[in-house]
Order: C-alpha cells, then sequence, then structure tokens
C-alpha cells in the first residue's frame, strides 16, 4: 500500500536517502533484458541516434556516458558529430534523416546547443515516435494530458523514484522550483496527473521558503546551489533534488534537509543516474513500439 | 504603470467589477475593423468553419451564437453539421478537409461531442494555423513555452481581462482551481509564463480553501455552483470567475466573495464574452497571417 506523502509521519531522524544508483541499475538490468530479446527477435538491436554540435567538453563527456551506458545494455548507439558552426538548417536535416531512418529508434539532441541554433526547431524536427529524451511539444503536450508518449528523462526519472519509494502523490502538495522545458514544467505536469496539487516556483516567486514549506514533495530544478534549505523543508517532506551543479552540488543544502525531510535525494547518486536509465528504458521501449512488438 | 496584484490594497468596500461584457465589446469593434481591412485587401472575407456533431440544444445554441457574432464583425462562418452518429474517422476526414481548404481561415470543433467520439484524435485533425480555439496539443505547447500560436479562447480571454484591469500576475501567487485541457491547465500556463508563481488545485486537492487563501489571483475553472466562497478569498484578490453552471451560477459564491476581492468577474458578463471575443480576434489573426499579411 503506498504511502500518501501528504501524511508522512514527521521524524526528527535524518532522512532515508533515495538511493538512484541502485533503482537505475534495476532498470537498465531490465532493460538490457527487453534489449536481448528485441535483438534475438529482429535480428537487430535497439539504436539510439546521438547528436552533438560542437567540442563542449561536458558535452562530450555526457554523450560519450550515453553510448557507454547503452552499448552494456545491448543498445547501439550512432554518433552523429557536427561542427559548432552548424546552421539550424543543417541540423533540422540531420534530424529529419534521423527521424525517418527506420534502422534509428530514438535520437538524443544533447543540449545546449550554440546560442547561434534555434533549439526549439531542431527539437522539433525530432520524430515523436523516436523522442526518447522527451524534448518535443508533442512529447510535453503528451505529459500534460496523460496521452501516450516519451516522458522527459529528469522528470520520468523521478517518477520512477517516487514510486519505488511508494510515495504516492495524490492529494499532497508538490512544489516544483524551476520551469525549463525539459525539467520542471513537465515534472509538474506529471505530479499533477497523478493528483498532486501542484505549485510552480522560479525566480519571480516571492518568499520562495515559505512556499516550499507548504510542500510534502519539493522538487528543485533550477540550477541554483543549494538554494533550497533545511529551515524551509516541512518535516517529513520527500525532497527531490534534481540540481547538479559544479562541485557535485545539488539545488536542496544537503546536510541542513537531509535533517528535516522524510526521504531525500542525494547529489550525486539521486536524480541524475535515473535521468540516463529513464532513456534507455524509452529507448528499448521506442524500438518496441516502432517494430509492433 | 499596472498594479501588481499581490500588492493589492486589502479593501472592506465591495469588490471593482471586471466588466467582460464592455471590455468583449471593444476587442470585437477593433477585430471588425481589421476584418473589413482583410476582405478590402483581399477581396475574401475571414472564414471561420464551425463544426457540430449531432443535436445538443445547448451547442446549437452555442455555435449559432458564435456564427451571429461572427458575421456582425464581418467574419464569414461555414457550419459543417454532422450527424450525431459521425465516426471519429468521419471527423477525422472532415477537420482535414477544413484544415487544407485556403478558403477556411479558422476552425471550431464544438465539444463536448458523443462519447463514442476521440475527442483528442478530432482536435488534432486541426491544422495548427487554424486553430483559433486553441484545442491541439501543438497550442497547449506554444502557450506553456511562449511559443507563436494560438490560445485556448476563455484562457486567453481571462488574460486580456487581467491585462485591461492592469493586474500585472508577477511576483503574485495565482490559484487555478481546476486543470482541464482547453481551461485550467492553459491558463495557468499563461500566468506562470506572465512571471506568477502558479498553484493548480482539483478534485483530490486538501482543504482547497486553504490554498485559494494564498492566492493574490484566483481562477475558478471547475464546474461546481459556488464551490469557491467569499471566506476563501484573501482580501484584495483578484477573483477571475471562469465557470457557468445552470442558473447563471459560477463557480464562486459571488455575494460572499465580492465582499472581501478586489477585483471580481460577474457571472454572466464577465469571463463569458471574452471567450468569444478572443475566437474572433484569432480568427482574423489567422487569416491575416495565412495571407501573410
Amino acid at each position: 500500500m503506498p504511502q500518501s506523502a501528504s501524511t508522512t509521519t514527521p521524524t526528527t531522524s535524518p532522512a532515508r536517502l533515495m538511493d538512484g544508483t541502485a533503482l537505475a541499475r534495476r532498470i537498465v538490468e531490465t532493460t538490457a533484458e527487453r534489449a536481448a530479446a528485441f535483438t534475438a527477435r529482429t535480428g537487430t538491436s535497439p539504436c539510439l541516434a546521438t547528436v552533438l554540435v560542437g567540442e563542449d567538453p561536458a558535452s562530450v563527456t555526457y554523450v560519450r556516458m550515453k553510448q557507454n551506458r547503452c552499448r552494456k545494455a545491448g543498445i547501439v548507439s550512432r554518433h552523429v558529430a557536427l561542427p559548432a558552426e552548424t546552421t539550424t538548417a543543417e541540423l533540422v536535416h540531420t534530424l529529419t534523416a534521423l527521424s525517418t531512418d527506420p534502422a534509428v529508434h530514438g535520437i538524443l539532441l544533447q543540449h545546449p546547443m550554440g546560442e547561434h541554433i534555434d533549439e526549439r526547431a531542431a527539437f522539433e524536427a525530432i520524430a515523436p515516435e523516436k523522442d526518447v529524451d522527451g524534448v518535443t511539444l508533442s512529447s510535453y503536450a503528451a505529459m500534460s494530458f496523460g496521452l501516450p508518449g516519451f516522458q522527459s528523462c529528469t522528470p520520468g526519472g523521478i517518477m520512477r523514484l517516487l514510486d519505488a519509494y511508494d510515495v504516492d502523490p495524490a492529494g499532497s502538495r508538490a512544489v516544483v522550483v524551476g520551469r525549463s522545458a525539459i525539467l520542471g514544467k513537465p515534472v509538474g505536469m506529471l505530479l499533477l496527473a497523478r493528483d498532486a496539487t501542484v505549485t510552480y516556483c522560479h525566480s519571480r516567486t516571492k518568499d520562495l521558503g515559505a512556499v516550499v514549506r507548504e510542500a510534502d514533495i519539493v522538487v528543485a530544478a533550477v540550477g541554483r546551489p543549494e538554494l533550497i534549505r533545511g529551515e524551509d523543508i516541512k518535516p517529513g517532506a520527500v525532497v527531490i533534488d534534481a540540481g547538479y551543479n559544479p562541485g557535485n552540488v545539488g539545488d536542496v543544502h544537503f546536510a541542513s534537509a537531509v535533517e528535516r525531510a522524510g526521504l531525500i535525494t542525494p547529489v550525486p547518486g539521486g536524480v541524475g543516474p535515473m535521468t540516463i536509465a529513464t532513456l534507455m528504458e524509452q529507448t528499448v521501449t521506442g524500438a518496441e513500439r516502432q517494430l509492433g512488438l
């Protein structure tokens, strides 16, 4: 029986950690089994196309990490490296070609891209059925209305974490700090679809602490190191830190928050691994669906 | 200088009424001038296709009212009446044909439709550039991300009302009661885009009154007569009643709310007229855009 987040018993002992690393490992294992079954049945492996514009070192590292994880799970990756000076039109052309290539089942466009790129135009060139990173408007609308489609990977990973720890959002108050297109907005919509009362906060929110103190579930997704402090956490609340700032620091001040929360994600080892696991899971799902399996 | 909704002075005198009828009249006048200019320039009038499945009396009346308003503003309407037993596939076929007909600039699919119709599939058959009622996933995503596109008409009308009464949502706390695809969800996204801190409430919200009492702006959009009572209105708040229930009753208990609010929409004569005015305005905008004017 899932516990209701809003009735989590206040606690004076430190919070229980939500182990994203362990959960992600279990998801990847299941995904690898499904990938193997897909390969045995179709003679071809699930394939994720990764597209990178330029050579930003962090992006290069991140794409390589995703490729390595995919390979271990039996997902082939096809990498498309484009020069930094690639135009939006050229990028759209590449993504359109991948969208219509039957050997490609999922497409990951690494972002942020250069400022000269129209990021939205690029994302929209990804066919919704291959949008395993959940970045298209179509995927966002599907998340908002509970329709079939892929989830943005970090929001999807967060929902899987909540489920794994038996946190039922229904009837709880959830506060999302941040309103980005691939994190804040969609995670709020997924929580709303699960019957949470959802509040979106952002840089223009007055007295952020007071709003966060109302929350049974806090999702910090704003990219400001240690913005959320322990004194703003309602005792017993579930604290999801989706921030990842320089120095392995999240958006939550962990040392103080862990003393008040009921459940909390560490950084690293919380949300981060779940993002990649969700990407891989959705890539295999995409492959299965495209072949009608 | 727009006032901030969150610093509206508490008042002990009854709220000022937000006169949707008068504002809608002004918008329709401007729209009629634009329609006339369009007709003079192109030799053809802006055209709204209205599609009705079945003969539900309320829907018949509503469509007729929209057609009459359009005619007075110089917008031609083309009505497509389909029998109640029309299938989803037949309806999609009709909407696809209207979407590609260059003489049609906007499409209104009257809803709710019969239960045998896949409403989402029908909406999605409307081309986004003709979705002047703002019902497609594309329009919703555009509202969510501040991209070009049409607004759902009631949310769009509400934003026009706020602007006309110099209510600046930035930094305020907005509470939306209701989460429907064409009203609650999009109006929350439009308020968020204008920098309000937005909370979505619904049937599963615990202690709705306590949440509503936090609001500088309340949007009642749930379809439950007089659900929101005056004691739940923060003194001086802006109260937008988008409900319209049998007996000309809104979702707000007007008599008690008017004593606490700073600004309030009456029912009728508040949000209702703004919805049609927005539909007409967007139809002419659609016509102008499709002809590159």
